[in-house]
């Protein structure tokens, strides 16, 4: 699948951002969905370097992308986009009652128990990198970050995927544990490492990736 | 509504926390939405002083409450069993397509873009309040977080609720912004802390708080 301007979905996204983000912004999650469902998308595209328009606000509140509008139909919040992403298809989310319950509540885990832990790790390792607090702060965030990766670990077993077939909750979380690439905490523990591997080597998650950092390379300021 | 051993809900909970903790924990969220919708729900209570068995860590991979269990199917993650919850009844989640969606959305933006900022303010103003980074690290997080509550009063606006109609995502937001009890990041915006007070004067919020903390006096230590 691919970007399509005609296509009934819409996915907003930032035009450019700075290499260190480039790969990281969320609107890769919803092309991911896309790509893994078949879906085409249109792009609505950004300035991630000048202040959002007020009406924008509106639409998500706190000025970040992705926002999807599916004929019509707007929803803001990377997790809610995911699922009503994968409302559509069982290969996001099987029909099965236990089965689909335990997809929603990765989704929910990956955003609301793994994610939280990795913010704080961009904080400390980037955007206040050289503030004394950060310094301080990184022992205990590792180890508090690792033990839950330690228990994700537990979790997935010697399983493929964190419920045997990859759906929705697989890609949150392997979006979610990019994070941490640069750091030891995933790729030191080898069963999260290839599961994370795996998820990333899936061929919609490449071209996911691909689509968004054409559009980076489409759109670089000629400043830079 | 209230607690009843035989009915076919069984919200997981702890039997007693200290109490800085009470009305806190999270099993509160999902009594709410029962009390919202005239459920009758178990409790199955788990000791949160001493370790939990391995085999709980299959129901919830990071050993914490609630776990639901729904006439045999189970899930974990208080995010993922709000929205099941409020799958049952248009007062927690409207019908109408848009509405829907945007109920959801609130669901996922109280979790992930509010509640990883109040991780970290509980991690300042109580687990880590002596230490240096903590005492560091509060201007940041109160001017980050402030400006997110900001954007949250204005989405809010003159409405009564997020989207005029409670629903599902107030719950989840209420909850998020009690965790602020004790400064003046939500009670120093009157828009905001009239709204917090709206969500939480609602008789099943009451009666959730009530049956957590009737819990939590009926298993209080004999040696505290």
């Amino acid at each position: 699948m691919s970007v399509n301007p005609a296509a009934p979905l819409e996915i907003t996204a930032f035009a450019w951002v700075p290499p260190f983000a480039q790969g990281q912004v969320r609107d890769l999650r919803a092309r991911w969905a896309c790509e893994e469902i078949g879906l085409d998308y249109a792009e609505r595209l950004l300035d991630a370097m000048s202040s959002r328009p007020d009406s924008y606000y509106l639409e998500q509140p706190w000025g970040q992308v992705p926002v999807l509008n599916d004929n019509g139909i707007e929803i803001f919040e990377s997790g809610a986009i995911l699922l009503h992403l994968a409302q559509k298809d069982t290969r996001l989310l099987p029909n099965e009652p236990q089965a689909r319950v335990r997809a929603i509540s990765w989704l929910f885990a990956a955003l609301n128990s793994i994610e939280p832990l990795m913010f704080e790790l961009t904080n400390v390792n980037v955007f206040a990198r050289d503030e004394e607090w950060a310094k301080l702060r990184k022992p205990s965030l590792y180890e508090f970050l690792g033990g839950r990766l330690d228990r994700l670990s537990t979790a997935l077993g010697d399983k493929g995927y964190l419920e045997c077939e990859f759906n929705v909750g697989d890609l949150a979380m392997a979006t979610v544990l990019r994070i941490a690439d640069g750091t030891e905490l995933v790729s030191g523990r080898p069963g999260l490492a290839a599961y994370q591997k795996r998820c990333l080597a899936r061929p919609a998650f490449q071209r996911a990736l691909d689509a968004q950092l054409a559009t980076f390379k489409a759109h670089t300021p000629d400043s830079t």
